[in-house]
């Protein structure tokens, strides 16, 4: 069974692509939705948050810890590591990978919320490429509402992304899990000489090459979801992002 | 002493509109940048921060109350009462009291966070008066940007309003301490026919009138900003609200 969380409910974006790379794994999801954004807190509060979490995973019996979340990857991914016998996947690592590969040109960008901007995890990763990082702190807000292809969603994308594109950047990395959702967009803007990096899928194809380290006789077990406050938010976003609505379970992580 | 508090910054507007109106008394302000935003929120966890925000500013000195958050006053004030001694002004009654005392056509329209409008409690109080209310989630993410007149910005704006204007209501309550920095916007897209009702501005005056239930020899001391985060965004939107940068104290409220 995979563990995954996530702040709230971006991590539904890695969801999917789990879902397309390794269907018959069970998936156990908690987002943390009393206390999200996760963005603007501190370190401290998000290393805290996550091993909570994570011990709320394991005794749930995940057997693999999946890190749906750019900011807890950037911050608290040692920490996890380090407190929990099972194998932990980040969201960062991969997407770095793909990056380091792909790019001709070696100038990457890379896009994401205020922390994982300022934390400076991708550009440290990174390094040896020229990277230019754009925090976005509107976009979480944008997806949240559903605004996926409005005039005033391309206009702030447009805002955000101009300083890269005057770059000629040759790959950009989405670093926010809830940025897949506006691939479409991102893609109409920079144009077809770049390439995106979608975080969400690079973490399911490292999983799906780790399978045997964590796939077990659980197989039959159902997917399940839980959020730390009111599911409603969760389940109509649920619809948006999986194309189907799931039920969430509260709980309060103990 | 003035205690006062919010989620954030929104509550800043609150303290402007203090110091025009009874400069004279020094302010203990607590933002609650750890846990912000509260409008996502469910009731029980806003009512617990709310009573632990109380009781860190009774224990500090202060004389009176000011909840300078809409989503607070809409679902804990009357708990605050309750349990502590001190007198406490919410930021909803005196904006519906100039409501009521001012609109003509009996068309009064709301804005404010999916919290504090799916509260229902303007509708409620507005009673008896035809009330249409909208929920904005996209304005307090701008707010919080700086992007007060920015195109985007007014386009967002002009959504959120068209279907108030299309009531023909001739008041509109700014139901979120965030948005009296979007009125030159708001008052260009509503015209000169719909009066802005500025909750903010409401309670300073409402505070002046009963000035003598807290004013007291504290007359002296200096405003104290406290925040339960990094202080740097704070500090960085307090240029934007009061004109000036102010330096915050970080505390765990305890």
């Amino acid at each position: 069974m995979i563990g995954i969380f996530d702040s709230g409910i971006g991590g539904l974006t890695v969801v999917r692509e789990i879902k397309k790379t390794i269907p018959d794994e069970p998936i156990l999801y908690l987002g943390d939705t009393a206390r999200l954004p996760y963005g603007t807190k501190s370190p401290e509060a998000v290393k805290r948050f996550a091993l909570e979490i994570s011990d709320f995973l394991q005794k749930r019996g995940a057997g693999v810890i999946v890190i749906a979340c750019n900011t807890v990857s950037a911050i608290a991914a040692r920490d996890i590591e380090k407190n929990f016998p099972l194998p932990v996947f980040n969201v960062i690592d991969p997407a770095v990978a793909k990056a380091r590969e792909i790019t001709r040109n070696r100038k990457v960008g890379v896009i994401g919320t205020p922390a994982t901007i300022k934390s400076g995890v991708y550009q440290r990763r990174l390094k040896g490429l020229k990277v230019f990082a754009e925090a976005c702190p509107l976009l979480v807000p944008l997806v949240e509402e559903g605004w996926l292809e409005r005039s005033e969603t391309r206009m702030i994308v447009e805002h955000y992304l101009a300083p890269l594109k005057q770059k000629r950047i040759d790959t950009l990395i989405l670093g926010c899990t809830h940025y897949p959702l506006l691939m479409p967009l991102i893609r109409d803007i920079m144009g077809p000489d770049v390439e995106l990096v979608n975080s969400a899928r690079e973490i399911a194809l490292s999983l799906k090459k780790k399978k045997k380290l964590f796939s077990g006789e659980s197989r039959r077990a159902r997917d399940t979801f839980f959020v730390t406050d009111n599911p409603y938010h969760f389940e109509k976003l649920s619809t948006l992002i999986l194309g189907e609505k799931i039920k969430a379970k509260n709980t309060t992580l103990s």
